[in-house]
């Protein structure tokens, strides 16, 4: 039986493609997307047309007991979870704290750090009872600072960092490896920057940047980190990763 | 008519020091705790006797418009808020991810991130219009690192701090001051530390580590930097400061 | 007697502004500096006009023992040194690695790393004796992340950041308070900033953003904050603080 | 022709694995000691019986031109150098800031910060050139943050970190990878932990947490995580990565 790779968020950018990457290094790749039923669908015939093997629901993590059913089913039917990439965002744009709504700030705080307390909730337990597994996550510059605009986004990913951090500290003595994958750059993903520029803003910055395929961050290249910090030997495990295209002003910079 | 100090956090430890500070240096201080109506009368007298002035209310500041309503009321009754202390904490001492239920979790981010953010919402335009205010926020060593038992504790600290960076920037140049205090010590606080330890523990803390007085440390010291951060010139703002006792060893330090 | 503050580095910015503000206070001001004479005297003259007292001495950093033998002869001579401010910078510009030599970037390390720990090896010893004492270190954006082109200052200062901590756990429990300022803004000092930015640009600078008087720090409000780390009790003692104008980017912002 | 990796520091824990592991990969290894010609042959030998290429060095850092003459020498008479990897400590067991001299704490900063800037000073021009290249650095917790009794170590690491920030900052843009790598627990290597504790010590730590071989960190496990960083495509580049055993707690917990 292969092992199981759980991906919440797998969208065209960094989750689906870590799904992509696992189910070519062997990995039953389960992945997980809250719409375009379309989209999940023509990821998982490409997956299988390349010999790899992946199952897709949509779930709407919003809701309550999604990620915590799913988690139980994927246990039950398919096999255990040696990996989940949880890949939730909650960039919501540039808004000032007057635009903030009360609602938009807790639905920041309910996808992006909430989310993954449920999914660790849920999940480790089985993890535990195994005595291994990996968690990986994805996070974002506003993780170690806060910008202008930026109050629900920076205040839920400060938080989700702190989570990985208190996860890593009681779970890694128990074979469980926690990763904090911070991407610090425009990630060249359809699904979320192009929908947050608009689609004219996303082709001019593809075409400005895009030259030589790499001024973007490309998610095929991004998930080779995934699977290797997911394959790390236990004596020599990474917590906190940072990632960047060449042509990207580190966060402390600029 | 006196500037005001409000403060939404007024127990016997930090809070209640800072307002008694506050008044000292001719401030009208308003203390907002959740319980203890009488500890609240005797501080209100205790200030008055020094001759300071002060008002004191009870506060549940996990109801809905409970911070806004008291914000209100004090901009219209008592006058302009020019310093609020955000000092809400949400210590609920080390529990496991398995012990960690999903309101607890909850409940950490709804009172000391959620909480910050409502405070926000609701003082800056007041402050905005005068073109100046402070805001003080008393913060945690859990807002920098995660520490094993202090999942709900650590995301909703590090929520925080990430927000005091998003409000700063946004803020700053409008003359608005928001300043992260972050306390990285057993603080000699009969209503926190108190209850975390238990009376018994908590005596004989006091006995092995208060000698000299300084052992803990003492919120009546701590209430001079706060004073002196809200007092700082615009062109020499501390957006981060620490605050330990010469006996505590540093988070990064052990 | 009154208590001794010694400056290493009391030029016409922090540093003279330092010793101005603990003269004002009761302290003895011993003020070091590498040149002009003349602007030394009037510094000394300025403070003895305001009823407080000090001495002046050129001192050049970078000749060995210079920092030990005026140690020793202030605690010889004029008093027990109570605080220490040591304020060399070492900023040489922005240059490429092809253009920093050896020599350039030694001399950064030797002023502003090395300087610190011979004031250090020094002092300390008379402080541990006595059972207190300050140390204050000025210190630069530098310390904590490097910029292009500051390859000599940032790894100068990257050091200063951490032999401070070094000295912070040794000595705290020693009560001896070691504090670490972190200048993040422009500093209206004409010694330092003006002669980096040359006459025409720093007037420029100051006509720009110095109308009411603060989109430079001014070294006289900043001196306030480091009198206040300098007496704050110990049992509530500050290691690491930030200090930038209102109007300053926060340098993880940007 | 083979592209080559060039080790400063190859000795029996991460240097040599480093070596061995880019070799077997396909690289040249240079391979740079201090001392023990006898280990570096067998490394050699080792190196070439799998069917890889090496050549081994005695060179002493500290030395003047000792490191910029191998370099240009390797890219002169072996090829271009790919991959630099530099490994040197600066360790010097815990010492108090008394029996710290100048000369211990100078050398901690001439190996570990001024042998880097040597290094990248003498081998960026040679990549700018070619527009690639990469650079490792070995770094440890004390880049971090200061403890008790590391005044030289911390002094330097904080140095070299803040170095490879601005190394970045100027080279990334150029195609040039420069990454920190944090070391944050023990390593299993006779040349420098087994060093440091004595052979008894070290055998009696190794008997405690070598069961299940991981308990400290495993030379050759790591070696898997620098390959794959120096193999990272510039679209996806890490600056800093941490690592530990899963049985280590991180430096921010404890």
């Amino acid at each position: 039986m292969k092992p199981v790779c759980l991906v919440i968020g797998a969208g065209a950018g960094i989750g689906g493609n870590v799904g992509k990457r696992f189910a070519r290094d062997g990995y039953h790749a389960v992945l997980c997307r809250r719409s375009d039923e379309e989209g999940l669908k023509s990821l998982v015939s490409e997956i299988e047309s390349e010999g790899g093997s992946a199952t897709g629901y949509i779930l709407d993590a919003s809701k309550p007991d999604s990620i915590e059913e799913r988690i139980e089913a994927v246990e039950k039917e398919i096999g255990p979870i040696e990996v989940v990439l949880f890949n939730l965002g909650a960039q919501i744009g540039s808004r000032t704290l007057e635009d903030t709504s009360y609602k938009a700030f807790e639905l920041g705080w309910r996808l992006a750090t909430f989310g993954l307390f449920r999914l660790a909730s849920t999940v480790v337990p089985h993890m535990v009872g195994r005595g291994k597994g990996t968690i990986l996550v994805t996070s974002a510059t506003a993780s170690v600072r806060g910008n202008k605009g930026q109050h629900s986004h920076a205040a839920a990913m400060g938080g989700r960092r702190m989570l990985c951090q208190t996860l890593n500290a009681e779970l890694a003595p128990q074979g469980i490896h926690v990763a904090h994958i911070l991407i610090d750059g425009a990630v060249d993903a359809p699904d979320t920057l192009g929908k947050l520029l608009g689609p004219e803003r996303f082709k001019e910055l593809r075409e400005k940047r895009g030259n030589e395929h790499d001024g973007l961050m490309l998610p095929e290249k991004m998930a080779e980190t995934y699977l290797h910090v997911a394959q790390q030997h236990r004596s020599a495990w990474t917590h906190e990763i940072d990632l960047r295209a060449y042509s990207d002003l580190a966060w402390w910079n600029h």
